[in-house]
């Protein structure tokens, strides 16, 4: 991001602060350090509740939120009630707001001012695995499709461009194509 | 699921309906195969906005349910206002709802009576990545780590088991710790 024009606000990203966060993170790589957290219990059958509050980082704790809750359900035909979107269904949310701030930051570090950007994502499941019928058939999402538009006065070059920084600098892009560990953990 | 009890319900699930389904299934693989969708709409800078609604499966296409909306932004410590929780934290949601549906769908089929579960998410990021200071330092969770609280007249053996079958089973999970190809197109 070392290119950049340097100027207040872009895309509504505050262009000195991040570089700024950028000037420090040099400095003191421990500031770069965070953990996110969430809780979940289980209400009855594929009903769940999971809450969002605090997180680590910039050397801190923070608790200052306010609680984020969210349900968490299946719709009938999978045995649910449609109390709220499904699990595969808030990792496409995930994927989705990571993609969309990681391009609009990074054009913003670009100087590229952008007036829209819309993306749609579907990703194929073949419930066998899940229910345990073939051990052939991935369990996870076999692929996901993203497509992105973007309104802005710039090339198709330049907004390729952005769409491959968007996945490149993406957390959760690079959670999900990478394989990564999750240690599970039974507190007796 | 073979050895399961039959019975109407167990932790909410409806077992003859589940054993149904795996039935169909057998006889018709097509019928497992799931397509599920999010869109998303970016608002102003780290701040954008995912919905949820269709969905195709069991061999048709499903508009019925009402539009769920989510609002993502990040804390000011990363640019935004707190209008919503972050795209990392919604990846720990999709794995928390995830992983306890997986259980407890999976504990019915065994015959398993639950009377409460909990877990809580820890997943760190090192920031250096997103931000391009360091091309060394993964730009995705470096490692996600769970715990789970199961409330069941149940032994441990059988619990651990419980926690097994979740991680085997869940779709979230094997999508995070399994490379999941993502396609990335931009409309022109």
């Amino acid at each position: 991001m070392e290119a950049a024009i340097k100027q207040k606000s872009l895309n509504g990203i505050d262009v000195n602060q991040l570089f700024q966060t950028i000037n420090l993170i040099k400095n003191d790589p421990e500031i770069a350090k965070f953990k996110f957290r969430a809780g979940n219990r289980w209400i009855d059958g594929a009903h769940n509740r999971a809450t969002v509050k605090g997180f680590y980082g910039a050397l801190k704790e923070d608790d200052t939120r306010e609680p984020v809750v969210f349900e968490v359900d299946e719709p009938p035909v999978l045995l649910g009630n449609n109390l709220g979107a499904n699990p595969v269904e808030y990792l496409l949310v995930a994927l989705s707001g990571c993609l969309t701030t990681s391009l609009i930051a990074h054009a913003a570090a670009r100087g590229f001012q952008i007036r829209g950007v819309e993306s749609s994502y579907e990703g194929d499941i073949d419930l066998r695995g899940f229910l345990g019928i073939s051990e052939e058939v991935p369990v996870g999402y076999q692929n996901i499709r993203v497509a992105f538009k973007i309104d802005a006065d710039l090339s198709d070059e330049q907004k390729e461009e952005l769409v491959a920084m968007a996945q490149k600098y993406s957390p959760v892009f690079n959670t999900i194509t990478k394989s990564t560990p999750v240690s599970v953990h039974l507190n007796k």
